[in-house]
């Protein structure tokens, strides 16, 4: 089976990312950057999704806490108001300019020419890093920047999906949700705020697709 | 003044495209990642050149010896023999692709929009990040993938020079060469082996440009 680099947060997505990787006949490597995220579930998740599903996981250390300017790294507050117009706070400057460019080289090494990103325009809270023309854009220069030369093919099949398409097409596939991790702020045992805007997104996404909600939410 | 974030090594190429910065107006801000090279001798030189120069210096950890495929980041041998067709061993898998990804989420937290990289696509040892398509991909992406919206700049002042025309430019910069370090392989005091392909390129640069080279070379 050819090899497949699939960027991994342990969340809802990205877990259903790495599903229709198996599914297209992949061999996926998980690959998760732990990049200053202010706590460590996410990566725990990754570590039990990758376990479940029997994919490699590879962690990459990135320190983005001395470049700052997001709540997701800094210490800024996590808005729990409900969503707004407008990019929020949570936004990480580049993030997935420098993900994705870390998952070409990964990919370089393990000779593959597929990357997944689970990144979604639908319901995506307004992050420009998620849109078919940032895909495309990164496509165009992974071809032209590295030794093995490509073709590189960036699969982003949740794009244009909705969270509720997202979780039926997850469902379908086995992705084990209650084992993955959205919340930008859980409680001290990792529980879910089910306040912050990734929540929000993630508990009308069961809602919307009539699949019960297996997320452990905190009693706050 | 303008900021611009400058990616910084401390060696030659990026010393001078550090004075370039602050020659065509800008106030530079030196960018430099710590992805995992075999010695810390390149970020000592980054330190001093900075300070000798009067630019603040931000350095980013990112461990990317654990996806591996270099020499530069792995236990496999820097080349002495001189320099060969192809790529070599010391190609670094996507590594301009990531370090030009920090270098946009720092831009976007500075308000910047301006990227120097010193890349040069003449004596390059023929790593496939340093050409202008490469930078002109980079640009374009650069252009859709972030909230600050650009329109950004990715400046490779040196792409098109040769090494003997870059130590005559950074002469006149007064570019303090003495504190640069370019080698692949120290030795324990920091002194360049005089050898890999960094040192030979360098070496003869200084001696195309009529300039005294003032390395401190190894005696092995």
């Amino acid at each position: 089976m050819r090899p497949a680099v699939v960027l991994f947060s342990g969340g809802l997505d990205s877990s259903t990312c790495l599903a229709i990787a198996k599914q297209d006949g992949f061999a996926p490597h998980a690959l998760s950057v732990r990049y200053g995220q202010r706590h460590a579930f996410e990566l725990e998740a990754a570590g039990r999704v990758a376990a479940a599903l029997g994919v490699p996981l590879k962690i990459v250390e990135l320190d983005l806490r001395s470049i700052g300017g997001s709540a997701l790294t800094d210490d800024i507050a996590v808005p729990k108001e409900g969503l707004f117009a407008g990019i929020p706070v949570t936004y990480v400057p580049a993030r997935n300019t420098i993900l994705l460019g870390i998952a070409l080289g990964y990919a370089e090494t393990l000779k593959a020419r597929d990357i997944y990103i689970g990144v979604n325009a639908i319901d995506y809270s307004g992050y420009p890093d998620c849109r078919p023309a940032f895909i495309e854009a990164f496509e165009k220069l992974a071809n032209v920047a590295t030794a093995a030369g490509g073709p590189y093919e960036v699969h982003a099949p949740l794009i244009r999906l909705s969270k509720a398409e997202i979780v039926k097409l997850g469902t379908r596939l086995h992705v084990p949700y209650r084992l993955t991790h959205s919340c930008y702020d859980p409680d001290a045992e990792g529980r879910a705020c089910g306040r912050c805007d990734s929540c929000r997104l993630r508990a009308a996404g069961f809602r919307d697709a009539g699949v019960p909600d297996p997320t452990p939410y905190s009693s706050r």
